[in-house]
């Protein structure tokens, strides 16, 4: 039999709420189909779904800007309340020109806004909302695991992923933020490559390279299709985290 | 239906040897599962058996490096004839450190090596060979696109892909060097969000997402899986080229 990745888009989930029960969710949408999740399969959650459930937006009428927003306002040409949410979430500003501010987020990625997002969260008519990004995506991640492992008795793992702009290239692309029960980075240092050579290329970006996959089903609408189940992952899952993929500021050229 | 993406690894692909007709293995693979390819299937290729086909191969004995070889030798401590290849592919340094050499490859993408590869290349005891990328790998995917929908009479898609390192994040992940039939980058700007407002994210990197998605089943080790057929494809074909995924220089807050 081929090697076959399958990535189906859970069906009507809902538009989600601070409070729900995600894995609840995830579960009605399997039912759905219906499909079981069986040993090896990767759930994959669109970081938004996951923040509104944990109730994580702000209000941007309720925020004072302070005087760092206010600076980077006058060179961003941004919302400076935006910008205040924006540098509580960041560890520092990394680049930032008119209309652009990319920061090193709390959680150790580098990434536009600090993934704070004003789409979608409207349809709150009593304010101006804004979406911060889960506080610990791996802990997200792993209730979600622990919740589905329990209920469908096999060995799962999860992905919480957003879409971020790269250097060099054009585009996003989806990236894991949150990581439970599956490895972050695939060490392939070692293995032989078809000549019995050692192989050069040593690590994998495996959760980004699923996350990216899963990014496709999805689709860039918001909550459409907003969690995503890969089946026919053909390694081995394993433990891993977010910290696998951060590269240390020291190792890296490119800040 | 839910929406669905299949990344299946084309089976059976032989060691590919210069002067091989790449299509006609595809159509030879395609045919064992058996598979005929329909509208709107994509076919993603790696970049090794495109330039093994191509005869895209220099024995390093042949190679005598030039001062700028040798001095990029005695900093990084690679091998000085390489890096005469490396840098004879290149339109210039990145960055470089002991064991790291990271350019601007003359087809305008940013990577290490200039893409050169050392691995899967061995096999020939007589030389010490390196493979170079295809010379042009948009023509390379477009004369695969033109041979199978002649064969099939279907509206196709071919990626060229190679796995890159990239800036901030741990592992390489399989992004698009080379494209045909496909939307290198979708511009989704203007479609509202689930709430009518105009989405902010604008541009998905679509051959790069599915680049990764197809990087997965092909694994690492080579040329054992060095196809892969993706179906399901959630939007339209169309036009592009790795022109449309490269970040203008000026645009570049990272080089």
């Amino acid at each position: 039999m081929p090697v076959e990745l399958t990535l189906t888009a859970l069906p009507g989930i809902p538009l989600v709420q601070a409070g729900d029960d995600l894995p609840e969710l995830i579960i009605a949408s399997l039912e759905r189909i219906p499909l079981r999740l069986v040993d090896g399969d990767v759930v994959v959650l669109a970081q938004k779904i996951v923040s509104k459930a944990e109730g994580r937006r702000v209000d941007l009428n309720t925020v004072v800007p302070g005087s760092e927003a206010l600076n980077l306002a006058e060179e961003t040409g941004k919302d400076a309340r935006l910008l205040h949410v924006i540098l509580g979430e960041s560890a520092g500003v990394v680049r930032s020109r008119p209309g652009l501010v990319i920061v090193e987020h709390k959680l150790g990625f580098i990434c536009a806004n600090a993934g704070v997002d004003h789409s979608n969260v409207s349809g709150h008519p009593d304010g101006d909302w804004v979406l911060l990004l889960p506080e610990d995506p791996d802990a997200s991640a792993s209730r979600m695991r622990s919740a589905l492992e329990n209920h469908f008795h096999a060995r799962l793992g999860v992905l919480v992923i957003d879409s971020h702009g790269r250097a060099w290239r054009n585009g996003t692309v989806g990236v894991a933020i949150g990581v439970a029960g599956f490895p972050a980075v695939l060490d392939l240092r070692g293995e032989p490559d078809l000549y019995g050579d050692a192989l050069r290329v040593t690590q994998v970006g495996a959760a980004d390279e699923l996350a990216a996959a899963a990014s496709i089903v999805m689709g860039q609408a918001g909550e459409g299709r907003p969690a995503v189940l890969a089946r026919g992952w053909p390694y081995s899952l394993g433990e891993g985290s977010l910290k696998d993929i951060l590269r240390p500021e020291e190792m890296d050229l490119f800040r």
